[in-house]
């Protein structure tokens, strides 16, 4: 049987080694471009593959239960909910056709389906009914613990029990490239008794991966996390902007609210779970021993390198801030969801959960900006002589992360934003 | 001038002096029946009025903007994002049609236009795409904090400086009657070091009003207080259904999760600003001064009578357990607008921001079962000889509201739901 991840695949497309997009992942996305409206996509190496012209030349004409009209859609949601076994019998089709055995007198007509990714737009791939953010890495817990209260304290007693999380924006959630305003907002100065308004000072990045619910579960029904991959198609990379001076001032005793949900970056492409599956690696040892609900015999995650770089509109190139994994999350997904909905909380298809910032244990692989620099206590040196504490002005912020084993390579492009200033108030 | 609202408006359909759906009121909602397809609807006496009928009579053919499809819609969405002035012209065009001003011979052919409520079913009236819960009843904070710290530091630091929200969950929000099913999750109980699963024993409701986004916004665009009305269509009761166990011990640092998105009940009806203009009432007094994005000259709340009632499967009639007002709102929903967006968070319209339970000031008119059994310390007693310091199997739990003033009445209907135990996990 034809294995799409096989690592001994090669396309006739020419896929430089160092490309997130190999004929291994195939990952989904919107793009747009002029006179043609929003529509489908996958990716090789430099292009996108325009799913509707891969339907309209009767390529997936033995997949049933497809119509051409899943491919001029704004949103990937319609296509998910034809379910994994319409789904992956797209990706699996796609790797053939761009397979290096695809016929060579047929490959010149099936190039038609690429077009260079310069000459497209990609927009946010989902429609995302709810979006949920997790803090499951537990160097993350620890350090803002640490910080906020000591380092013998740090975790609170519920964190090795359950995947902690709470509910976040879904409006504001735009795709990589959208530019980033510095928000306002209340924050309480240590010396002033009465709080302040303005501009935040603590804007920061949370360096983090989110899933993509792949299947509806009515109210009541609990996902086991044996069943959880049933319900998530894939995973996006995905930065929860936080302007840490006004969230410390609002969040007790509710949560985050107008520190996060001023924006939030998500990455273009969902690779799928399917295209993960040869990067699976275990999970952390988990002690305590959760409950029953959130144990499963073959606990596992997915090694994937991920990547922050800054660049002030002074420096010549990105700066490497931190480099950390996706194997660093104490939960995985699988507990995540099964979390979620123990209680029997309805998802939806194109529902977000994001991981939370996902650090490692050593210092350059902290997920955000406030662990980076300590809370300004040990500001960033950057390339252009400047300090960072926290995000300026004219910087961008961008994520990337891949997975590699076995000389395949599956990425998931960028998750990018750009800090204008704050608007006058 | 015809003002909808004029207390001397009567209409040639009968309404009991206690109805909330008089002739000034004319809320809007979304129902179906059989052989009918979802569709929008008004609502007088013991009748819905069914909008796409009174459009194919061609009464609303005077309103430019308007088209038969936004009457056939599932939710009031399409509807309410045509403007005020639209939605405003339907409800007055409507108050023409059904006044006893309106020609005698005509009114049997508008007739046609009524539906005994008893026949139809109401569905949710909305698309909600964010919804969001805040926590601004003076009384409510100064109860838990009373109950979980102590009444000399009860109100937390930010409390009187910003109405303290949180983004809560959008896809188990659900209309009135819809059966509620008990849910299982996590909780700790003070003698034992793990945590332990099982259904929740501490079942609540909260008293609250949700107002509508009537208008949408981008990112980056702040909405002041004095813009806010008109970006907010009405108002609808809302029950903040809350597993007081499970949120105890999950909701330190982010703020409530599982404890809450099992469910929330809306009420049917959409009570529109517009109606509800002749029971505005001036603020509560503002103590510290707020920050001027939070200020206004014409501050004003609306005075509201609420009601939650009980009924267990064993009492003949629903008991009044709490008595509120809507006024009780320390920070009214212009503010809340306001300081949801003063960081640009973008809203849309047909999302939902709650109040947060309303408690007055006496014990009988505290609006959720924690503070009404002040944890479980004074148990309320039941006409069945029962009592309860929380929610039990087979208990309905009714909200229910009004403003009445000069012998108009405009209420809200209910939001009710029926407790059903919890699944065999």
């Amino acid at each position: 049987m034809y294995q799409p991840n096989a690592a001994h695949h090669r396309s006739w497309v020419n896929v430089s080694p160092d490309s997130d997009f190999s004929i291994q992942n195939l990952p989904f996305g919107i793009f747009t471009m002029s006179q043609r409206l929003p529509s489908l996509c996958s990716a090789i190496g430099d292009y996108i593959v325009d799913l509707k012209a891969v339907f309209d030349l009767g390529y997936f004409h033995t997949i049933d239960g497809l119509s051409g009209d899943v491919f001029t859609q704004k949103h990937l949601n319609h296509f998910i909910e034809l379910g994994k076994n319409v789904t992956n019998a797209v990706r699996l089709r796609l790797s053939q056709i761009l397979n290096t055995n695809f016929p060579e007198n047929a490959q010149k007509e099936a190039s038609q389906i690429l077009i260079l990714k310069s000459e497209v737009q990609l927009l946010l791939p989902l429609e995302i009914g709810d979006y949920t953010d997790f803090y499951s890495s537990r160097q993350h817990a620890f350090n803002v613990g640490s910080m906020f209260r000591d380092a013998a304290n740090a975790l609170l007693p519920n964190w090795l029990h359950l995947p902690v999380g709470y509910h976040g924006r879904a409006s504001s959630i735009v795709v990589s490239e959208t530019p980033i305003v510095r928000p306002h907002g209340q924050s309480k100065l240590p010396n002033i008794e009465q709080p302040v308004f303005g501009a935040t000072k603590k804007l920061d990045f949370e360096l983090e991966m989110a899933f993509v619910v792949g299947k509806n579960t009515n109210m009541g029904q609990a996902i086991s996390v044996e069943q959880a991959d049933d319900y998530i198609f894939g995973l996006a990379l995905f930065n929860d902007w936080s302007a840490r001076d006004i969230q410390a001032w609002e969040y007790v005793p509710l949560g985050p609210f107008l520190g996060k949900n001023f924006a939030s970056t998500l990455a273009p492409w969902v690779v799928t779970l399917e295209a993960l599956e040869p990067f699976r690696v275990a999970n952390p040892v988990q002690e305590p021993r959760p409950l029953s609900y959130l144990q499963s015999a073959d606990f596992c995650t997915y090694d994937v390198n991920l990547t922050v770089t800054i660049q002030s509109e002074t420096m010549e190139n990105p700066q490497i801030i931190s480099a950390s994994n996706f194997k660093n999350m104490y939960w995985n997904m699988r507990q995540q969801l099964a979390h979620h909905t123990v209680n029997g909380c309805n998802v939806r298809v194109g529902d977000l959960c994001a991981s939370g910032t996902i650090s490692g244990e050593q210092r350059d692989s902290f997920g955000s900006m406030l662990e980076l620099a300590w809370q300004g206590t040990q500001p960033l040196s950057l390339s252009d002589g400047s300090q960072r504490s926290f995000v300026e002005d004219g910087d961008t912020i961008t994520l990337s992360g891949f997975a590699e084993k076995d000389g395949v390579r599956v990425g998931f492009g960028e998750a990018s934003g750009k800090i204008s200033a704050a608007r006058k108030s």
